[in-house]
């Protein structure tokens, strides 16, 4: 990687979080500030749960730029901003800091990374029908970057956690109007759901390294009218990417919504376009460096 | 510079201060870590007056693993600290901290640097008669380091600053005993200590880049039985150091003791011998990029 030198002028972004020491984001974002020719620098700051409070006030003190904010401190760090994002504050979590003179601004771009991804697959979710499985945080952002949509995705939503479950589909509701079931991940509910599905979209840790077997998607429901969304990019080819692969349907992988959301906090924390395909050859290459 | 890539495992050090953004430290530091094959990264950051206290609870929450201190906070951070050094202490200063695990200790490594400095020039200044021209920060604690040989040198300070020469005097003595003399910098006590010394040891910012015409000493006291050391790094060959190279006594030029800290430095934080070479030649590469 053509990483240039670090001056005093350099700018500063990291990622904080705990564990974080197999984060990618250092080597996806410095290949990104590299290849945009930006004075910037991305390190991994070790932050524990109680910590976040002083770590805010550290970026403020120090001057760094921006923050990716990753388990445990995406619920926490809310209430230690000076803004938040209107869409962060509809999710009720944040993964990205931009620091403005001192005033911290919270956005969440994981929901755009999913647009990106689908967009870079030439894929508009707009007006069609997606089924999203699984209620958690993942499928909380994307949810809302959905109904954000005009016109409106039809979303049906299948979770394992009813409580999870009733408050995004209650909050989307009152958001995003109707247009929207909710039900129990069942093998039934699924299977109806992806017969009436465009968009398949899986947003649970099912099939995630090291379980990688695994797909809540049996096989034989999936045709080439399809499109398969799996927000699990280790590994990079799921169980269910191959299966929608081998029934002929589009796939989009993880790794493109992950890459989209780095890209997403590059252009916040520099106002420049990301240089997306720099982005996402640094992180197959740290994947697989990773092995 | 060979730099290796940044990955979520990179310890952080960094300089803090204001300004900083001219600083030498990321370059050489850099540099050094990247020789020593070890996965450090420094970074600079801007740190204003009152945000000292801030700045060391995001030193402590993001795990920051050690501080370049520099203007303003050279002193205001001493009560912030778990620890300081004994040297560090007396001097009253701190340009150094390591943070292990939280608890974050002070050093002041400017006293080091210069011893280093003599030494890698091959002078050893136990015993010597030394004058010291300065009675500021640099000043004192080379002073103090000086005291702390065996057998201790005689030492000569001349100071335009009354009170700062009187107390740095009165603290000498209560902890180094006699063998001092301090007196206020006129032409006649130059010369006379000029003619008594065996080291001359600059510690003021006459000669200083941009006003670099200037020097304290008159060329024509100086002869071939002379060491010269001269604090100041910019320029690397000052008025001073040029009158003695060509009175022919042995010059010690700063950027030895701008090194030499910042190898002590590197020490403290990672435990390693510092590849002085690497960092001198960092050095000269960053200030000849500066001009």
């Amino acid at each position: 990687m053509d990483f240039p030198g670090i001056s005093a002028r350099t700018r500063i972004c990291a990622v904080m979080g705990d564990p974080v020491e197999h984060s990618l984001s250092p080597r996806i974002h410095n290949a990104a500030f590299a290849a945009a020719g930006l004075d910037f620098a991305y390190v991994a700051f070790h932050v524990t749960r109680g910590d976040a409070a002083r770590a805010m006030a550290g970026v403020r003190a120090l001057g760094i730029r921006g923050l990716s904010v990753t388990i445990p401190h995406k619920l926490d760090v809310i209430p230690l901003l000076d803004e938040v994002d209107a869409a962060a504050r509809l999710i009720g979590s944040v993964n990205t800091i931009v620091n403005d003179a001192g005033a911290l601004t919270g956005y969440s771009t994981d929901g755009p990374g999913a647009l990106r991804a689908l967009a870079a697959a030439g894929v508009d979710p707009a007006g069609k029908r997606v089924l999203m499985l699984g209620s958690g945080g993942a499928a909380r952002a994307v949810a809302f970057a959905l109904a954000a949509l005009d016109p409106r995705p039809r979303l049906r939503i299948l979770g394992v956690e009813a409580a999870e479950l009733a408050r995004l589909a209650a909050d989307l509701r009152a958001r995003a109007g109707a247009d929207l079931e909710a039900a129990a991940l069942a093998p039934e509910s699924v299977a109806a759901g992806v017969k009436d599905a465009d968009i398949i979209l899986h947003a649970t840790p099912v099939g995630m390294a090291p379980k990688t077997g695994a797909s809540l998607v049996p096989p034989g429901l999936i045709g080439p009218r399809h499109t398969v969304f799996d927000a699990v990019y280790t590994p990079r080819e799921t169980k269910l990417l191959a299966d929608a692969k081998a029934a002929g349907a589009k796939i989009v992988p993880g790794l493109g919504m992950f890459v989209g959301q780095a890209a997403a906090q590059f252009e916040l924390w520099t106002g420049r376009p990301a240089p997306v395909e720099v982005m996402t050859r640094a992180a197959l290459s740290a994947l697989g460096g990773e092995r």
